[in-house]
């Protein structure tokens, strides 16, 4: 049984990305009561999310239950609900099913969510590439693309199926566009012997002069050089305009025809975030103090993608997994500061490095200072995201799924995907515990749908 | 490339299950065009879909890509489509999105769906077990329960959601009620340390007064008393009457509080069978001549759950995996004897056993007409299986993911699948291909949605 005292503080933490995990862990062996809020069950390892959408991966290999990573630590309880509002004045958080549960400490560890710049179209067209569900349309979309090409005998039409548009030339439209030209030019050439797939495009747009920009300028070079020999035509320069589900326009006039673009261009903090009464950094952060706390509620931590903050040279931290995992730390040994009377640590990052792949064999790092590209980028990527992923058995089924493409050519779950059926069960009023319980759950209308 | 001689005659498969898999592989080196037709892109090992709702095994674990399993088989085209109507006056088969396939040889293959008897209830709030988002809703909707259930301090309410009927005392009824016992008693009682799982229920309800008819009544007995030890409640004569997701009704009056009920009482031929202008039998599976053959359309043959055959006894043959697999052979090779000018063989069925599993190590299965129970049963069951799935990678992660079960008391797919969005992509007109060629497809609106 998991039985907390009572009479110790109750620290919430909102989401359980990499910054809401860290933050949860490093509160193990406090003398405090942790409350885990996500609308998930499962913490995803996003930086593998391509691989499910290019088909090489199961969700079931990137995604690992929260009560299973933390069925140890006897302080946290876990509670699944989507949150509505964070009420700062009353202290509390306001959940959709699980009521409003009151906090002594908040870490807001919110993330981000897909930025389409206010562009309606894109937001019914294109495809996001941030949780399970995004991947699997996308996995779903490009295969579907491939059988409606085999059933269509009007060239120019076949060719908008098989042009395949990623948006975006950080890490994440990298990886994506590199992913996708192998399952094509490895994989899917095999599957699709009456389809003559040098038809098959893959186009990486990215609206600067420059790819990676996290990284120094020779790796961007090195990135656009592998990419090139993978088959992906890197655009550079090229904005888009608009999207009407059939044709990209940028806005110098060029048109491309295309029946899928994935927007890997831009993310801002999630909405939970943006409507705090606090003022807004870039893509909609909130601004924090060095401590991490929020401007005027010293209870209040915000981490991660949902946090604004700059670095010693006036940049803003990136919205990136380290950053995340060490602010969640550090936000929780603050806490524990405060708690025990001492003075709160100002945040400092540090930085040790970042890497993109490129696909098979390929990728470009920097590692304490270093810069490295090829292959042994690539194997030092495969190290760091392989220990990286939770849970024993994920790491073995991921790396046999790896060992099995690399040696085959093969992608394991090349899978249509269908459309879970919404089940339509009633909708239950719950009947809410007492609110002085650890996780206090007030009483909520629950619908399913 | 593909180049099946196009004067060879023309051979049409419709269902990608058992019957025409097997039918497809039978006719790889005979001189035909073949043409396998089904709404999916893959093939689905439906004997292991109880472990995909039961979070033992991904979507991945199985099911296989069609492109995959038929790349070396030169005479054979897949077309992804859904069959709308099979037109028998003019030999043509009409797809929603590969317009219409003319045949010179048909055979249907096009399965059983879920039968409610006409409950509309039972459709609205009830989940079936035949494809993969029936076992995915199911996944989801059960974890969801246990996490619910941490959220109200009901106790009736919580006994509901906690009570998890199964309809069917068939192989597949045993099998899912077993699973979902040893999911609650062996992994979740971990995962939620707070709630009392003794108040956790899994009851399987048979209309009849006996489990697995389709096995000796010594067999049904083991299996109703490996079940109790599982913690599985077993009501026999139970007959449902209604169900309104909160309740399930008893015709003889008892009422049962549950928030999950997972129809596995009942299955019918296809729609597509059903609808075809001849006299149906049982299950509404199409009556057919000894020879497999569609009464007045020799050209026709239907095969597997859509097809309705007596034994030597006079007993209807039972709608499984190894009935349809005999039978898609059999149609295979009377197709190959009809264009050779030779006499067509008539179907008789080598029943070489059955078996159901009733989770960790306990299973009962006739086989070379012995019966077999308990331990020794489970490993010929899990060898059979896993000697059966369609390809190397998939038997092995499947192999891992059961020792990692079997040894760690783990499930390893405990997600709450998000649902994927539908892409509102603009519909497409497809420009047909010339009817001449092999897959001849003709025009047609394709909607994606």
């Amino acid at each position: 049984m998991k039985t907390p005292d009572s009479s110790y503080p109750h620290i919430v933490i909102v989401g359980a990305g990499f910054g809401g995990l860290r933050a949860a862990r490093a509160l193990a062996n406090a003398p405090v009561r942790v409350t885990l809020i996500d609308r998930r069950n499962y913490h995803l390892f996003q930086p593998l999310l391509y691989q499910v959408a290019s088909a090489g991966l199961s969700p079931e290999d990137i995604a690992y239950p929260l009560r299973s990573i933390f069925r140890h630590q006897h302080n946290l309880n876990f509670v699944m609900a989507e949150v509505q509002q964070i009420d700062l004045e009353n202290s509390r958080v306001l959940t959709t099913r699980g009521g409003a549960i009151p906090y002594d400490y908040l870490i807001l560890a919110a993330g981000s969510v897909t930025n389409t710049f206010g562009m309606p179209n894109l937001n019914r067209y294109a495809f996001g590439l941030k949780d399970l569900d995004d991947a699997l349309a996308i996995r779903s979309h490009v295969l579907n693309q491939f059988e409606l090409a085999t059933q269509t005998a009007d060239p120019a039409q076949r060719q908008a199926m098989l042009t395949f548009v990623v948006v975006g030339g950080g890490p994440t439209g990298v990886e994506c566009a590199g992913a996708l030209a192998e399952l094509i030019r490895l994989v899917l050439r095999k599957d699709y012997p009456d389809l003559d797939l040098r038809q098959a495009r893959v186009v990486l747009l990215e609206a600067t002069d420059r790819l990676v920009s996290n990284l120094p300028p020779d790796l961007g070079q090195a990135a656009q050089r592998a990419l090139a020999q993978k088959g992906v035509e890197v655009w550079l320069k090229a904005q888009v305009q608009d999207y009407d589900g059939q044709r990209v326009y940028l806005n110098d006039g060029r048109i491309l025809p295309a029946q899928t673009l994935i927007w890997a261009a831009g993310v801002q903090a999630a909405e939970l975030a943006q409507t705090l009464p606090l003022a807004l950094g870039s893509q909609k952060r909130v601004h924090v103090l060095p401590t991490l706390q929020a401007p005027g509620y010293p209870h209040v931590f915000i981490i991660g993608d949902a946090a604004y903050l700059e670095d010693e040279h006036g940049q803003p931290l990136p919205m990136m997994a380290p950053v995340a995992m060490q602010q969640g730390e550090h936000a929780a040994h603050n806490i524990l500061h405060a708690l025990r009377g001492e003075p709160l640590q100002p945040f400092r990052y540090r930085n040790l490095g970042s890497m993109a792949t490129i696909g098979r064999n390929q990728a470009v790092a920097t590692l304490f200072g270093l810069h490295l590209t090829g292959f042994i980028a690539w194997v030092i990527w495969l190290f760091v995201h392989l220990m990286q992923l939770v849970g024993f058995r994920n790491r073995l089924v991921v790396f046999i799924n790896w060992a099995w493409e690399y040696f085959r050519f093969e992608r394991a779950a090349r899978l249509i995907y269908p459309m879970p059926q919404v089940h339509s069960a009633p909708s239950t009023t719950i009947t809410p515990p007492d609110e002085k319980e650890p996780a206090a759950v007030i009483a909520t209308i629950y619908n399913p749908n």
